[in-house]
């Protein structure tokens, strides 16, 4: 089989027909960019929920399923630098699942749609004996010309990441501890956090923000020469944007926004820089700048604080540069779906997928 | 839980918010039908394949499985009077496939693309420990106000079917019945099909052509006043569209394009009206028309036989005249996804969902 999801993804690109002349971006990007009629372009994504690797039904309450589910998509919108309009609900019912969960999924799905204005026209529903299985399509528009891939960095550009990165998985693994710490003899020490930033963990995890407007603004504004989401950590995806733009990047690691932890907790999983690096759904946005418009992207947008991480370079080589100065190799540590059949008992510190 | 999927449809109608100004046709009908800019209106659609429910890993060669799941789309698309153009593959992928597994589903998925002119322009892809799921999303476009609902029959309108109804449940069972005859003692005497029903019965279940030309000539000549594809039996289509039309129906049961199957068959699953009435998977079109643009619809539209099986009543009745003239209630009894937790076990005759 396939050992990365690149691997598979590079594979389905050489079995795929060639593009057809309505195709702008096709496999292998956030979403895809089609032109319906002329001058009237159409992005399109779609994103699996499955029970078990991207959601727990012990901890995650049906209206944070259903929230997460619709923001994965509205999130690979954003990173076009588009507006979603339109979504479809794709539901593989467990025979397990009751009426109250569903309504409550669907009061999850259809309160962020409303304030995102995004209407749910439609989708398909069947049961199933095993797990369930959730997929959201979303439709939206862009101008022509306008939508902002991943393959436009340039060698100077500067970097830039919405929002804090790591919070989604510290408040996937806090709360974890949380309910195994219900079961066990005694406390076996997980960090004090503070009030504030467990709030915010929590939120950035059970209810993430899809960063839509940042990239409207980035998209309209002609700011970003390049654009993702960071859904499978910040290592995994600047890697995908530094491969689809054929550069390389040097992050300064003390520049990295990571989440407030304590000084002295125990658990290693809980190292603020590695849940910014690796621990992924973040759904925040990873773009660059070139260095003229960089003065232009202020430190704060719409109350989503905007960091400058680092840079583009030519050679090829993805580097973090540790507070002494010393570059090291940012290998992509993020969350793989075809490195190993995911399971919530994979190895793989703060993850629900 | 919910008894049928029409009560899941309504349930979920009401959770829904109020409808947006850009959506002409939401939840409920075969495909969403939505405006993206002034002039531009857009179909999209989302049909779930999963394993044990809509295709059998022992039966169902895996290019049959790529075909059919598109195929289901696309007919979706058809049953609007639309154009497909684009596609979206999600997959949900068992740690049991084999990449020869994949080459041939996809090799079956852009086979039927590529005679469409449909792009695949991306998808989502997981691991899954369990069953594989595959939900396939197709976006089309249609002339503004051109699309053909499910609503709009109206009393006194006549009733076609196009191609033979049945033939797709009869592929499936006749396939089933010799693949068990290989370990059953001696045979139990199922019919000998003429070669030519078989490859026909083979061709509909494993390879159906959705009917894309005959919809699009539908709502280019304004012949049909409502429209839908039987997927599920023409028992319980017909009985949606008279639902969403307000209306009943009559069909004469000798006017239904039934599979040829020899008198004296013993397996009574093999009933030719049976299987034409609730055996479902047809992909054919379903559509009433206006008396005074009968005469318009030809008895063979691009080599696909079209046929006047009925006619559109005030009566809310559906009535299935039988050939002595007497009428008998005609009620769904097709495929429904909520009638039971759907497995290959379930009870139902000649059906892979």
């Amino acid at each position: 089989m396939f050992g990365t999801e690149r691997e598979f993804v590079r594979w389905l690109q050489r079995q795929a027909p060639a593009r057809a002349p309505g195709v702008r971006l096709g496999i292998g990007d956030d979403a895809a960019l089609v032109e319906i009629r002329r001058g009237c372009e159409l992005i399109l994504t779609t994103d699996l929920s499955i029970e078990g690797v991207h959601f727990l039904p012990h901890l995650h309450p049906p209206r944070a399923v259903g929230h997460r589910a619709l923001a994965r998509s509205l999130s690979d919108v954003a990173a076009m630098g588009g507006t979603p309009r339109y979504a479809l609900i794709s539901m593989a019912i467990s025979a397990r699942t009751s009426r109250a969960w569903l309504k409550e999924f669907y009061a999850g799905v259809f309160a962020l749609a409303q304030r995102f204005a995004v209407t749910v026209v439609g989708g398909d529903a069947a049961f199933v004996p095993g797990r369930m299985l959730i997929d959201v399509t979303v439709a939206g528009e862009v101008k022509r010309g306008k939508a902002i891939r991943r393959s436009g960095a340039c060698p100077g550009d500067q970097l830039f990441v919405s929002g804090r990165l790591g919070l989604s998985a510290l408040g996937l693994r806090w709360t974890q501890m949380k309910a195994n710490a219900a079961h066990l003899p005694k406390r076996t020490g997980w960090p004090e956090l503070a009030k504030r930033e467990m709030h915010d963990a929590f939120r950035a995890h059970f209810y993430p923000e899809p960063r839509c407007a940042l990239g409207l603004f980035l998209s309209e504004k002609n700011l970003a020469s390049s654009l993702i989401d960071l859904s499978d950590g910040l290592s995994t995806d600047l890697t995908r944007l530094c491969e689809a733009s054929n550069v390389g990047a040097r992050v300064w690691a003390d520049r990295i926004p990571v989440p407030d932890i304590p000084a002295g907790s125990k658990p290693g999983s809980l190292r603020a820089m590695d849940l910014a690096l690796n621990g992924g759904e973040d759904y925040e946005l990873l773009f660059s700048v070139p260095p003229r418009k960089a003065a232009q992207i202020t430190d704060i947008f719409k109350g989503v604080p905007l960091h400058c991480i680092g840079e583009i370079s030519r050679s090829k080589d993805i580097l973090l540069v540790l507070p002494n100065g010393k570059p090291a190799p940012l290998s992509a540590a993020g969350y793989d779906h075809f490195a190993k059949v995911s399971s919530m008992s994979r190895g793989h510190g703060a993850k629900s997928r």
